[in-house]
């Protein structure tokens, strides 16, 4: 049993493999500063921008890394998982681009325009209810059906792998960081800021990101042991699901602190981004900043890291309209 | 009346001289590109992102190289300027950085968003009527009333030559380009990229792109005489203001064409490039794309810079709202 647990942590020769392999499907994206942040923080703030990747979010990274390293024979069966949005978009992208299936199951509830871009990738939906539950259930049936290889959205060792090469690009790109800083859903991203961070820069800080109204992993980290929520409710849609086995196994070690944000918190850090620093950005991506602002003693006067991590945005429901 | 004449004209000398004086105040900023954006058009396109500037606009590279330029004595009573927004931001943070007050006659219709971020400079405003005329008449009782050095918001040699520095860092940053086009208002910009282009890279086609709603420099430019609107009627209200004599001088002699867009296509192809690009800018940014979706034939097969002059818009009025 050990040895089976075992085998579905990445390592980080993992990750150096992952880079490699998606280094032609993704882009390095840009590091972005702002004067009128820092003053507002006051910290370095250093924004990763991932909402300026390819298929708009950091989730390309891991969907390449499954989707490039199957087999042949694998491969022609396609891929499939469910997804509140952007690793479904991220998959179809690189199926698209390995020229395999990509089957995909979705909320109902999920924005239009990330269905629409799913499907301009050229991924095949099948509809769920906006609900844990519901969403594995039409999604055993949807397997079943095709015999794909599923790609879970967070779990899978090899999209833990690929998110990790986020936080190794902004180790390159920015000297003397002391804290980065994800939002936690499912936690992939901060896995992979742990798996990173843990082996070529132990002495930075991992801080994770959490909405109050779907705080489980802010509960799970305080409890020692995972608790999720059946259907949580708020605007930071993609941080609705719950931590599994392999994203807890590096929350637990790895990560500092889990800090919160009310919904109003996180609209206004959204809408404060966007005039300020001009950029598009989700939801998700506004709840570090939300609890920057809010926590001002722990990031006072350091180097900070803050992963943006999509800009996927229904823009006809923008949350202070 | 000749010789008066010319001393209005700046000359390539004058942008390398601005581009020493400005540097330590302004962003060399990004040049973005969008694989979307090029199939769409099939065109080669790069974004010069001044949106991603100080001040949120390529306005505080002429209004930096006014104020700096200025001799003790005259700076000591500040600077005054009329502007739809932008210049008034720029003008107001330059003098705010030479420590020196800032006048600013703004139209009352001109964005809350625009106001306030012009008061948090420490700009002080008095508002007109949204017409050329009135703006006029209520900036002469100003400007009489303090004395402040008077920095047009693109009549202005010093700030023409700013705004050219622009395109001498595109030039410097994207190889071969073989196309600039810009929005066109007064003509600051147009003029900036046609000052700078027909002296280090004359084989640049320079495009200027207008609302059809506020289209005087296109009559103008088909007249071969400056036609004027009083109070023109655009979404893009940066650019509701006349052509004067030192930019109708660049635009008569270097301009390749002027191009216009409806109001439906500048908010369409504001949103395609929220939606796609996920940088905010304002709508006048947006009308460039639209003119070269609508005339793919000029720019298909080429290397086009594309000047996205700012990003301050007022996200609680977003035109497909």
């Amino acid at each position: 049993m050990k040895d089976a647990i075992e085998t579905h942590i990445p390592t980080y020769d993992d990750v150096l493999a992952a880079h490699a392999r998606i280094a032609p499907y993704i882009h390095r994206t840009p590091v972005l500063t702002s004067q009128f942040m820092n003053e507002l923080t006051g910290a370095d703030l250093f924004f990763k921008c991932e909402n300026f990747q390819k298929a708009g979010a950091f989730k390309v990274r891991g969907a390449c890394n499954a989707v490039f390293g199957l087999s042949d024979d694998v491969a022609a069966k396609g891929v499939a998982t469910h997804s509140s949005g952007n690793h479904a978009l991220s998959l179809s992208y690189a199926a698209g681009r390995r020229g395999i299936p990509c089957h995909v199951v979705m909320p109902r509830t999920a924005p239009e325009a990330k269905k629409a871009a799913v499907r301009g990738y050229g991924g095949i939906i099948t509809e769920c209810e906006p609900s844990t539950t519901s969403r594995e259930a039409v999604f055993a049936e949807v397997h079943a059906r095709t015999g794909a290889d599923f790609v879970h959205p967070y779990n899978d060792p090899r999209v833990i792998a690929g998110q990790a090469t986020c936080s190794r690009e902004l180790m390159e790109q920015v000297e003397g960081l002391e804290a980065v800083i994800a939002p936690i859903g499912g936690g992939g991203m901060v896995s992979g800021c742990c798996l990173t961070l843990s082996n070529i820069a132990p002495h930075v800080k991992i801080y994770a990101a959490e909405p109050e109204q779907a705080d489980d992993a802010y509960r799970s980290f305080k409890a020692g042991h995972i608790i999720a929520d059946d259907a949580p409710n708020t605007i930071a849609d993609g941080l609705k699901v719950p931590l599994k086995e392999n994203t807890w196994h590096f929350v637990s070690h790895h990560v500092t602190d889990i800090l919160t944000a009310s919904e109003q918190e996180i609209i206004d850090a959204m809408k404060l981004t966007w005039e300020r620093m001009k950029i598009v950005m989700e939801p998700s991506c506004a709840v570090p900043l939300a609890t920057i602002i809010k926590n001002p003693d722990v990031f006072r006067g350091k180097r900070v890291g803050v992963i943006v991590t999509g800009g996927n945005v229904d823009l006809d429901k923008l949350p202070w309209m």
